[in-house]
C-alpha cells in the first residue's frame, strides 16, 4: 500500500498524463490513482477539447439550459468510473482517491473549461456534495445528496450579499426566521448559480437567525431551499467580465418570505459557521489545480505562436527573441512552483487534515488565480492582437483565473488571514533572539570582546 | 497670445475639468482652449455619462447600427461646436487647438467610453481624417474627407493582417495589383471595424502592390476602398476579450478580386510608409489621454467602494485598512505621472514636430495601457466579487485599456523600437567615459596619486 | 523676462547639459539659468567625474575629515559663482534660480556622487541653510546662517530617535528642558552627521519641551546645538549597508545634560513643527533630481556594458540580446517618466508654493528612490559578477538610492499621507455619482427605457 | 528503510529544527537525517549566532586571516561529526544523507553567515570536494581531496575572467600550454577567493589548452595550481557592494608564465567541460537552501519588528498596519513556495541524478536569489531608517543574496537555458494541437455543426 521510490519507474507513470508531476508525487500515487489519472487524461484530451467548438456551438442558440452534449459526456464518463473523483477517500461515497491523487486529475480537467462538470467534479457541487456528505442526515441524504451524486440533480451555494462586507461572512444578513415547523427567508443574495438555468435543484442557503446571539459564530444557519420555492426571484444574472457564464450563470436574487420546512436546516439552527469551515479546503485546491492545468494550456498556446512559421517579425520567430526566451522560462517557472505550492496543501491536507492545511491552502488561494492571470496575461500578449480574439481560447482562461482571484473572497482578505497568524509567531521569535543576546552577553565576556548592543 | 504664468491664477481654471492638470500645462491653455476644455467637461459629464445606461439599452436589441442615442447626441454636439477638436491648428481644417490642449479634452472624454465618438473624436476616425487632410488632393478631399469631417460618412483603416507578423508592417501581403485604371485586391485582413456596420463608408486599406521592389519601404500602397465594393465578405466579427464591440466591432475580411478606381490612391503608388509614417502619432497620444481618463473614473469608482458605509469588512471601512490606503497613493501617483508623459509628448509634438515626438510617443504608448490596465484591475479587486460584474463600468474599462496595449503593435514592439535606438547612444557615453579615463589619469599624477584602471 | 517658446531653439540649450530636459522645462529656463545649468555641467564632467578616483584615495587613508581635495574644489566651485545654487530666489540671500531651474542643475550634480558638496548644495545643508534663512533672527543669521553660506562652517540635522517610531515626528522624545537662560537636553538621537568630523560646527536640534501641552503640534522645540557642548557623546558611526560615508556619517548619539543658551531657539519654543514642515519640501525634490542624475550615469554605464565587445555571450554583443533591448528602453522610459515628476513637483513649487506643490513632493519621494534602485540594479545585473565590484560605481549608487528611500520616512509612510489625503475626496465623488444616477433616472423615463440600479 | 507516513507524527520531528519542512520532505527523512538536522539546529542556534559579533570583532583587527573563532569552531564541529554532511550518500566519503536530506540542513546553516563553515560545508569548498571527490586519481584524492575533508587545507575555484562573456564557459581564455612534463599559465582571473588569505591552499583553474580544437567542448582543461606558485599575483581584492568578504575574499589575479606538474591535470587536457557539468548542480542547491534559511531569520527580524512595542507610528503597532500584514503574508507565502521548489529539485536530483533536476535546478537558481533580495529588502524598509544600518544583519544578508543572483551566470543565462530548452517542447504541442483540430473537424460533420477554423 505505501508506495515504493521504485514506482517512480514505473513505465504507468511515463506518459503526458504524468510529465508535469514532481517525482514525490509520482512516488505516491496508488495503482488506482495512477489508473484514474491516466484515464482522466484521455478523457480530456480525447472526448473533451475536440468537443470545445461543438459544445460553444450548441450554447449558442440555447443559452439557459445544459446542452445535450454535456447531458451525453456525463453520461459516457459516469459509465467509465469517472464521476465524483474529487471525494477524498475518508468518504464512504468516496471512488477511493486522496487529495493529492485528485490534484493530479484535476490538473488535467483544468485543461478544457468544462472538462470537470462532465466527471461531475465542478464547483459548486464538489463543495456541495462533500457539505452534504459531512453534514446531513442519512434521510437527508438520501433525499439532496444521492441525486447529486448520481448527477441528476444541480445545486448551488448562497452566500455572498450585496448589502454587506460578506468576505467576512458575520456579516451576513439575509434573515431566516423560524415559524412554527417553517423557516421563513427574507433578504438579497448574489451569486450561487441562476434560477434561469432549469436545471438548477436547490440552494445551500446561509443565512441569519439569530442576529443578537451573543456569540458572532453562532448566528447563522445553513438551510437547503428548493429553487420552485415561491419568493425566490432573479434579478438579473452576474455577467463575469462580460460573460453570462451560462447556463449555469450567477444570479442575483430577492428573497420574499420564502418558506422551507424546517427539516431542511443542515447541522442544526446556528451550526452554520461549523460547516462554512469545513466546506472550503478542498475547493480551493480543485480551483487551484483546475487553474493550473488551464495556464499549462495557456502555455501551450505561447509556445505554438512562438514557433509559428508565419509570424516572423524582423525575420526572426517569435520563440528567437531573447526577450520571449526569457518570458518562457519565467511562465514555466512559475507554473511549476506553484504547483508544488498546492500539491503540497493537498498532501498536508492528507496527511494532517484539513485544518492543518490551512496556511497552504491560503497561499494556493492567494498564489494561483494572480500568477495564472499574469503568465495567460502574457500569452495573449504574444498572441498580438489576435491574443484577444476569439482566434484562441485565451480571454476565456483569463476570465475564469480573474474569477478566481475574487471568488472565496478576495486575494487581500487571504492575505490578512495569513498575516494575523503569523504575527502571533512574533513571540515565539522574541523570545527565541533575547536568548542569543543573553549568550551573547556571556560570550563576549569569556572572549575578552566588548559586549555591543544596538538597541 | 503666449500665455503668462498669471493665466495660473485664472478663475476659469479653478473648476474640476482642469483640477488634474499640471501647472505647466494650465499656464499654456489659449482662451480657446480654456473655453473649449470646459465645454467638453460639460457635456461628458451631463450629456454623457447619465446616459450610459440609455445607450447599452439601444443596443441590446440592435447590435449593428448606430443606436439613434448616438446620432442625437453627435447632432447635438456639432451644434455646440465640440466636433473634430482633434484634428491639430495647423491645418486648415481644425477648430484649433493644439495637440497639447486636445489632449486635455481628450482625458475628459475618456471618462465615458463612447463620449469621443459624439464629438467625432474616436478612433479610427481621427487618424483617417488627419491622414485624408495630410495626404488627398483637393478632389479626394472633397469626395472623402468633408463627409468624414460633417459626421456623415464612417470609415475604417485596414492594415493588420492575418497571415504574417503585421506589427512588422513591411510584411503586409494583401496583394493590390493595378490592372489599366483600377486595382485589384486579394487577401486577408483583420480589424478595421465591421462590415455588418451598415453605416460603414469605405476602408483606408494597405496592401503591396510591389513585392519585388528592391526598397522594402517602397512597396506597398494605400487605396480607399468603399464598403459597398463587391468581393469584400466579413468571415466574422472578432470579439475582444468576448464583447463584439457592436456596432463598430473589428471585422475579419477576405478580399477576393475586389477592384477600385485607380484615382482612389492616396498619395501615389509605393507610397503607403510614407503615410503609415504620418498618421500614428497624435492618434497614440489621444487613446492615452482617453485611458488616463477612463481610469481616473475607475480611480473614483474605487474610492466610493473605499469609503461605502455598508461595506465594513472586520469593522472597518474598506478605505481604513492601511493596505488600501496606500494602493490608493499608489494608484494616485501612477495616473499623475502618467498624464504627465502624454502630455509631455503633446507638447513635444508641439513644438518640434511628430518626429521629434517619436520616442516620447512611444513611451506613452508602453506606459499607458499598461499601468491602466493595472489600476483598473486593482479598482476590480477593491469591489471584491461585484468588481467583475456588471455592478461597475470596470470590466468593460480594464478591457479598453487591454485592447490598447496590443492595438498598433505589442507593447514589446515599441519597447525594441526605443531600445534600438538607445543603442545607437552608446557611442558618445563611450567616449564621454573614456574621457574621464583620459583626464583621471593625468590627474592622478598631478595629485601624486596612483592610477587605477578597473579594466 | 517671461520665456517664449522661440528659447526652445535657443542654441544655448542644445548641448548635453540640457538634452534630457522636456521642452516645456527649456522654454522656463531664465538666461540666468541657462548659463548656471551651463556651467554646473562643465564642472561636474571636467572637474568632478574625472577625480572620484582621486577623492576615493585622499579618503582611504583619512576617514573622519574632509579630505584637501574637497577644499580644493570648493574654494574653485565658489569662485565660479557655484555656491548655494539650491536657495531659491524669493530668498534675499539666493543666487537667483527657481526650483525648477535649480532641478535641472541638481540633475547633473547627482552624476558625480560627492559633487552637490563641492557647490555647497549637499544635503543636509541645503535644508538647513533654507531653514535658517527662514526662521533664524538677523543675530542668528549672522552667527550661524552667514558661515554656512559662505561654506565655512558645517551643520546638521538631529531628529530621529531610536526609542520611538520618529516617522511620526509628534513622538520625538528626547528632553528639552528650560533652565534659566539655558535649554538642558537628555536623550537619545540617531543619524545628523558624525561627531567625529572635525569640521562638523553645529546641530539643528528637534526635541520635546512640552510633552503635556494639549495640542499634540506644540511639544516640541528647535535648537541650535554647537558639536563642542559638553556631554553630547557619539556612541557610533551607523553605517549604510556596510559603507561608514565618512568624513560625513551618521552617529548615533546620547545627550547627557547638554546646556545650550536660550537665544539658540530659532523661531521659539514650542515651534518645532512650523520649522520642520517647511524644512522639507525643496529637500526632497534635490535628493530625487541627485538621484535621477546618478541613475542616468548609471544606465550609461549600463549601455557601455551592452556595446562592450569584448563581451559577447553565444556571439552576439549584451546590447543585441533582445530582452536587454526591452529591457534598455524600460528603463529610458522610467527615468523620462520620474524626471517629469520631480520637474513638475518643483515647477508647483515656484508657482503655488511648497505647501501646494506637497503631493507632488510626496509622490517624487516615493517613486524616485524605488525605481532608481530598480534601475541601478538592473544596470548591476547587465554586468554580470563584476556589476558588484568596484569595477563601476554602481554599488555605491545603489546604496544611496536606497538610502534615500528610507531617509524622511520610509515610502510607506508617504504613501499612507497621500493616500488619506485622497481618501477625502470620496465624498466629492459620491456627489458626483449620485447626480450620474439622478439624472439618468429623469433620462431612462424620457426614453422610455427601464432604469436599472445595480445598488 | 523507506519510511513509512506514520513519521509524520515522529516525536523527534516536532521541534522548531523541523517547523518549516513540507510533510512529504519529514516522511522522506532517515533516522540518521532526522538526527542530523536536530544537531545542525543545536549548532547553530547555541554556537553560531550568538557568536556572531565576537567574529565580527575578531576579524575587525585582522582582515585577511581566518579568526580564531572559526578554528576553533571548525575543531568542535568535526568533533561533533557535523563535517562534510553534503557529500551526496553515493560518495565512498559521504556521510550518508542524500541531497533533500542535506538541504535540509543546509537552509539551518543559512541562519548564521559562516556557520557552514565551521562545518567544512561553505562554498566553494563543496563544490570543490565534490568535484575531486569524482573525478580524480587515488593519489590525487590523497594529495589534495583528503586535506579539504579532514578540514586542513582550503581551495578555490577560478572561472571566471575579465576579459570575456565567461558566462558563457566556451570563452574561457587562461592560456594553459603543455610544455614538457609541466603546463604554463598565462593572462588573468576573476575571483576564486583572495590570495592575501595566508590560508588558501590550491586553486582549481579552467583554462584553455586547445582553442583551435574544431569541438569547442574540448579546448579546456582544468589544472590544480598551489597558491605559492611563482607568477600568481593579486591585483586586487573584489569587493561586493563594497564588503571586502575577508578573509576569503575575492580575488582578481594575473598569471605570467605560472608552471604546474603536468600531473595537475584534473581527468584529462581538454575535459574541463565534463567536470563543470558535473560540479554545478548541487552546490546552486545549497546555496539556494542556505539564502531560504537567511531569509527565514531576516523574516524573523521583521516580525519583531512589527511588534515592537517602542515603534508605534500613528499609535499602532507596525505589525497592526494592515499593509504590514498582507506584506507578511506574501513574504510568508514566497518563502514556503520556494522553499518546496528547491526541497524538489533537491529530490529529483536523488531520484534521478543530477542531469535529470537540471531544469529544477536552475529554477532555484532563478528564484530564490531574486526572492530573498526581495524579502530581505522589505524587511529592510520594516525597519525603516535602522533597516540598513548595523542594527540588523540585514545590509549584509541582503548582499549575500544579492551576490547569488550573480555567481555562477546571472539570472538571465539560467532563464535563456531553461527557455530554448522549453522551445523544444513546442513541436509536440502542435502536434497535439493539430489532432485536436482533426478530431473536431470529424466530430463537427457528426454533430451537424459547422466547423470553425481561425486560422
Amino acid at each position: 500500500m505505501s508506495p515504493t521510490p521504485s514506482s517512480v519507474d514505473n513505465p504507468a507513470l511515463q506518459g503526458p498524463a504524468f510529465q508535469r508531476l514532481p517525482p514525490w508525487v509520482k512516488a505516491k500515487l496508488s495503482p488506482l490513482a495512477i489508473e484514474k489519472i491516466q484515464a482522466v487524461y484521455d478523457w480530456v484530451e480525447n472526448e473533451c477539447i475536440p468537443r470545445e467548438q461543438i459544445m460553444k456551438a450548441q450554447l449558442e442558440g440555447r443559452r439557459w439550459t445544459t446542452p445535450p452534449l454535456m447531458h451525453e459526456l456525463r453520461e459516457k464518463a459516469k459509465e467509465r468510473g469517472l464521476f465524483n473523483l474529487f471525494l477524498p477517500n475518508h468518504f464512504a461515497e468516496s471512488p477511493g482517491l486522496t487529495n493529492l491523487e485528485y490534484s493530479c486529475c484535476a490538473e488535467i480537467m483544468g485543461r478544457c473549461y468544462w472538462a470537470a462538470q462532465t466527471m461531475n467534479c465542478h464547483a459548486p457541487e464538489t463543495g456541495n456534495i462533500e457539505l452534504l456528505a459531512k453534514y446531513c442526515t442519512p434521510e437527508q441524504k438520501k433525499k439532496w445528496l444521492q441525486p447529486l451524486l448520481d448527477g441528476t440533480a444541480a445545486s448551488a451555494y448562497s452566500m455572498t450579499e450585496p448589502d454587506v462586507a460578506s468576505s467576512d461572512a458575520t456579516q451576513i444578513g439575509i434573515s431566516v426566521r423560524r415559524e412554527g415547523d417553517e423557516y421563513v427567508i427574507n433578504g438579497r443574495k448574489l451569486y450561487g448559480n441562476c434560477l434561469w438555468n432549469k436545471e438548477l435543484s436547490f440552494y445551500i442557503l446561509m443565512g441569519c437567525s439569530d442576529p443578537n446571539h451573543p456569540n458572532k459564530w453562532s448566528r447563522h444557519t445553513t438551510l437547503i431551499v428548493p429553487c420552485n420555492t415561491p419568493g425566490i426571484t432573479q434579478v438579473r444574472n452576474l455577467t463575469i467580465m462580460g460573460y453570462d457564464h451560462a447556463p449555469e450563470g450567477h444570479g442575483e436574487y430577492r428573497y420574499d418570505n420564502v418558506r422551507v420546512p424546517a427539516e431542511n436546516v443542515i447541522l442544526g439552527e446556528g451550526r452554520a459557521f461549523e460547516i462554512a469551515q469545513g466546506r472550503l479546503g478542498p475547493g480551493r485546491i480543485h480551483h487551484c489545480m483546475r487553474l493550473i492545468g488551464q495556464t499549462e494550456r495557456a502555455y501551450e498556446l505561447a509556445l505554438l505562436r512562438c514557433n509559428d512559421p508565419r509570424k516572423k517579425p524582423r525575420g526572426k520567430l517569435i520563440g528567437e527573441f531573447d526577450s520571449n526566451i526569457e518570458r518562457i522560462a519565467q511562465m514555466r517557472l512559475e507554473l511549476d512552483a506553484m504547483r508544488l505550492v498546492v500539491l503540497n496543501a493537498a498532501d498536508t491536507m492528507d496527511l494532517h487534515g484539513n485544518k492543518a492545511g490551512k496556511r497552504a491552502i491560503a497561499q494556493s488561494k492567494i498564489l494561483v488565480p494572480e500568477v495564472a492571470c499574469k503568465i495567460i496575461d502574457e500569452c495573449m500578449q504574444i498572441y498580438g492582437g489576435q491574443g484577444l480574439t476569439q482566434h484562441t481560447p485565451l480571454p476565456e482562461m483569463w476570465t475564469y483565473a480573474r474569477f478566481v482571484r475574487v471568488a472565496d473572497g478576495p486575494d487581500a482578505a487571504h492575505r490578512h488571514q495569513v498575516g494575523r497568524e503569523e504575527m502571533k509567531s512574533a513571540e515565539a521569535f522574541r523570545k527565541r533572539h533575547q536568548a542569543y543576546q543573553d549568550q551573547y552577553k556571556k560570550l563576549a565576556e569569556q572572549y575578552g570582546e566588548k559586549y555591543i548592543s544596538f538597541d
